[in-house]
């Protein structure tokens, strides 16, 4: 069983966000590209709303796969990305020295392709003894059920497969000191729930109050 | 593997309903939102009927997640919802004592959205040495995709993830003791259930005695 | 092409209930059962609402196909049910007459199975010149394809194949007027719009007067 | 049949964008709110960039309908959002008479939700004589089956059943005039496209004509 | 619009069942084996049921196609297979021959591949101002999208797209002169109904009386 | 990690077939019903092709449940069908104590519903030190995502869930002394494999000796 | 309704391949990748066989939409490729004189997107009265909706909706005659009938006499 | 948990492809049958590319099974398939002794039906202490459930369920060395990857560089 030893917290953990490049971007459509780019950035502003590490990879730029996905490099204007000839990332030594350089045992990783990309890193890294989390919805493969069947293998070898939600919420841990992370996010990636907060914003009796509070600028006009 | 140590029983569990707010349950759209009305009111009423100790939670109520389903609130009117500041239920002292209190071992839970409200409680409490029964069909999500990946999650960590039917019938046990209960909450829920009911009591040699042995109130008219 | 003549009004329809009957509801499975049993509900109450005249019909009602769902008798207690021989509703004199008895010369049809009790007399009503509309989401059949095949077929022969939420809206017209109706129905038959009104009513400034507006009894608590 | 009299062009068509209301969006799941979010912003910034009349509606935004989608209303900040008591648009003095004064007799809608407030408006629309556009991904139901039903109806009724991306390539007509503006509105609303332009951009020869020709700023970087 | 002129009677329809062999039975596989077997079965028998006049045909049976299914043989032991080298029966001189010979005006055509073997001779009977009726749940392609435009194209045409049910239904037209028929070719066909009718006579007040009038043999065992 | 200790043998296994009641099978529809019909026949039969002791049970057949499958029964006119107040049939002694008398460490279990008359006694029997196997394919639910979410739960406990056709195979071993039971099990029950056969046997050189060799009576015949 | 004055036949078509790009059949993942270049090149065979007039285009090649698919070029190294600004195929003069140049009036399309490249002409020329095919299993869009929306759309205005098999079976109208081309395309592009021939030609008794009929080459070799 | 002890190199590990026959192929269509085959020819040209052993196997060949896939074959001419009588590979003395003589204790196993035989060697070969690959995406079965179930299974039982894309891309572990197999590979079975590399070569700057660098002869030409 994979009952992790702690939760997750901005303390003690890393990301790895491994060939999300547009070449691959393009093709990989097991899961509908609005929602897959979402689920990316998605993944990225949490790490940077919570100052958490990040390893960024590519694998082959130069040719079809492509530079890294712009609206991702604008997220992290700061951040190398560590390119390398090896298919698993976890072998390229200059990448995984990266993650040892960052002290943290935790791991939380997503790629382009999943079955490759973000797979073989996962399992180096579980054999190496390190508790890894696969973002699974901010990856994609070649086909649904390529990624149906990564989900299985990474499940049995002892990863944790999960969500850029849950992972956000993981971290947030107290709406009353990080709210404003897990509204902001929402808001801007779950249309639904930006469309459930303009609603309230627009007809509630406390709505200021609650629109401070989650650092929300002002309520949106009523026709 | 995941083997319980023993049934479950009226005596020996307690259920969580966590976050079944309106806010959430309007845009959590994983399920058809009337089956997961139908199904969380089931869990609710099985809880009911076997007297079985109920903790209910919430998160942000006077925000856009909302009150709590009114038609929940009718079936447990006695009960205290604690609103929390904590994302994971279990990290909250208030609630995690009122589990406590129980001094039941045996947690059966649902909550909006799974992979959050249900899910993290569900894992802390695993790693603290409880027995827990996620009901995952009267919890929601974003989307469908999110609930599988959470179901594998919980599953891998020794979670029992399973149904409101399911949790019903093992507490009924014996159908000469607990028939009724069975034989109103899938007439009430499950209508082609009861629509196989009303056939048999209409046409059926027997079918005053079935009645009576389940409480059922006379056979429906026969045009 | 399937232009109607004109809008429908409780005053120029008549609505045909056919052969919804215990026995055919709980295995024709085209439709998941809590969502065929709320929509002819629906519809039903939307006639009632309205005052529309209504036709109901059986075949072999004594035999496995059962009595009349009582629920649906129970919206209609004075209506008689018509038995018949014939497979097609409109080749059975005492129901053809029924239906002209009401004068109206627009049909609003639903039936179990959708591809006999519904379509049969749809296309017969069709060749003698009547406007006909199914409502497709209060009818079932044996799979789902075939449900497809029959909207295409009744299509094909003019019919109107639309849903009970969408006569209900027409037949509403005007919100100042009829909003009750569509707000009462709506949040007893359609579980997200009902979780929303509750929602709104909890938090809104000005939930009290909204209340009003549409005859709903005070706002729900918050916890 | 339906066979247009001659295509779509920005001097012959009015838009109608019908109760794109937050309160309706967060629970009418026919469609994944990503999508929709995305299709009713391609569909309006369409009318945009070829400057064609638009008219908006609303239905009871004081109550749980909430107010017109605050990020479509950014896009036409000058649009008067009538707000009207009838459910059929077509049926209200105030919203007709703005379709009337466009002099348009090509009307391009889209609503919340289809089967109602995209539907009825249609169908009135085409029995006046007008050639009608249903932009059917911009709209949503309670849940895709309706959709479905309503595309049917309303292809049956002699509407033109469509999508925004047809929309905007039958307006752009000639790229080398308006190549611009389907560059820019695929790259920002088809995350594909944008993927596959970024990866021209990052590697061709020619990349920098091609980027000035549709106005976009530069090559992205290559790590 | 395709309103058919008449009802189907036994008397005004010829059965047209062309290329249903093994070979191809075993590789079109958009719909699940089980089903298509169980249909093309249904609609023979009901052919039989009838006395309806039968034209069966082949493709290449000493090849790859194989010899037309001995199900379906056993059904018709005395009709005449008509083989031919045209991809189109009706261009066929002895089968277009042998349809004329049976005077009747209205087809009710099935074959496999749909989009072929049904598809053109229904076209072509079409054109030449037969009434043409696919049994498309008799029919299979090489996946389910084939079978789907198919079925448009044969609407569009004016063929009427139906079920072998809708077919059985329609020629019963009494059940008190031919309830048997539909009551055996359903208890066979469709095993819902069949549990249905078996669960009916197991435990009815007047079984013996429904199983005699639709000359079943006797109530099953209860244990 | 769940290996089974050796194969399964016809010496080394008990069936215990549970609750195959014609009430419940008319309305647990998460399968297609004549898939699941076919697929208890198929396990029924490779019990008995094989001789291996049967165990049946029922719950509540005077109710609506009703009797036992009367095809089934026909496979095993000699079977005595427990009844049981209990709902676990695990849990009645009598039950139990059949099984016990088989001395069989291995069962192969299949029931309606899954999630309770399958599920239950598997837990149970896993917990004594029983080897498992659950047929899943001859099992059924109110609807497909319970079937699912107890194949999870009976994994996670340490069953093996596998199918009918895999439980055949198994039992066979070697070709050349079972080759009868697995394709004449096959030819009945799989259409596409009866086809395939039926194609040989009408075109291969050598198809006599093949019938032969499985005990099929000749070729069918070619028109 | 759409009834086609004749059959196809290879003198009274031309083939329209409109914008089968590289950099277009990368993104548009409507359909499976493997099945959209399988059926392009099926389409694109089935007129070599015949030697069809094929007319080819593209759209900004020399951008992100890439040259022409290099194995479409290779079946037809002959046929210019006429580049145009115009995004409707039609509306280019040098594209439409081409189509008129061959004389032709039933015109079959194919195109990348079905819903801007291959329908746009098909409406184009439907309003010139020419017959319109839409091999729609050679098309594909951004997402399945739109060909679905499409197919309808089309379909509407009187084109006819059909595959690339049906057209190629049309076209050959007697096996006698053009049986080997039927064979042979299907061989090479239905894997399943492939693998079909191959068995029959591998058992069968007349295998090489059907062999030499088709024109393909020997018995495949059995181990 | 499953957590492979390395890696795996074309060194360590022995190909099994058991029972690809023709016969076999047609029916078993879990997968849709062109993916299928493209899958089984992938499997078999990463072993080719990296020289691994390979051992085939068969089941009646000279009955309706079948020979051997010939575009199988034709990737390894010289490999002996060996028949069996035995249903489970492991089973059979010959086949089990050339697993053996390999030497190699990592299997990747793929056969034709999953259920049977590539599940029965697996859990053999699990059983006696091989690390066992199976590569789910080159097998299928009678219906997807099947295959759905059997991954579960083998999962379960610690065998490492992947695809033959995973396959190859641990195999390369280098691409400075082996990049020339995963780019060849791919674009001969990933349609979409070719696109994407024609697109590239046609337009990159850098495009003779990388085609040299992956053995492709050249550019494709640009209309």
């Amino acid at each position: 069983m994979t009952l992790p030893t702690s939760e997750l917290t901005p303390d003690n953990c890393a990301f790895l966000m491994i060939d999300h490049q547009v070449g691959l971007f393009q093709f990989l459509t097991s899961m509908e590209p609005l929602q897959l780019k979402n689920n990316i950035l998605g993944q990225a502003k949490t790490a940077k709303a919570f100052d958490i590490p990040v390893i960024m990879g590519t694998s082959w730029p130069l040719g079809p796969n492509g530079p890294t996905m712009p609206e991702l490099v604008e997220v992290f204007p700061d951040v190398d990305i560590i390119d390398r000839p090896f298919v698993n990332f976890w072998n390229d030594e200059t990448s995984r020295k990266a993650v040892e350089a960052t002290g943290r045992k935790k791991l939380v990783i997503s790629g382009l392709a999943t079955e490759v990309c973000a797979a073989f890193p996962a399992i180096s890294a579980l054999r190496e003894g390190y508790e890894v989390y696969v973002v699974i919805d901010a990856c994609a493969d070649f086909n649904k059920e390529i990624t149906e069947i990564t989900t299985q293998r990474l499940a049995a070898a002892g990863a944790i497969v999960t969500t850029w939600v849950a992972v956000l919420a993981e971290l947030c841990a107290n709406t009353q000191v990080n709210g404003a992370h897990i509204g902001t996010l929402l808001a801007h990636h779950m249309p639904q729930y930006y469309a459930a907060m303009n609603n309230f914003l627009a007809t509630a009796e406390h709505a200021d109050e609650v629109a401070n509070g989650i650092g929300l600028t002002g309520k949106p006009p009523i026709q």
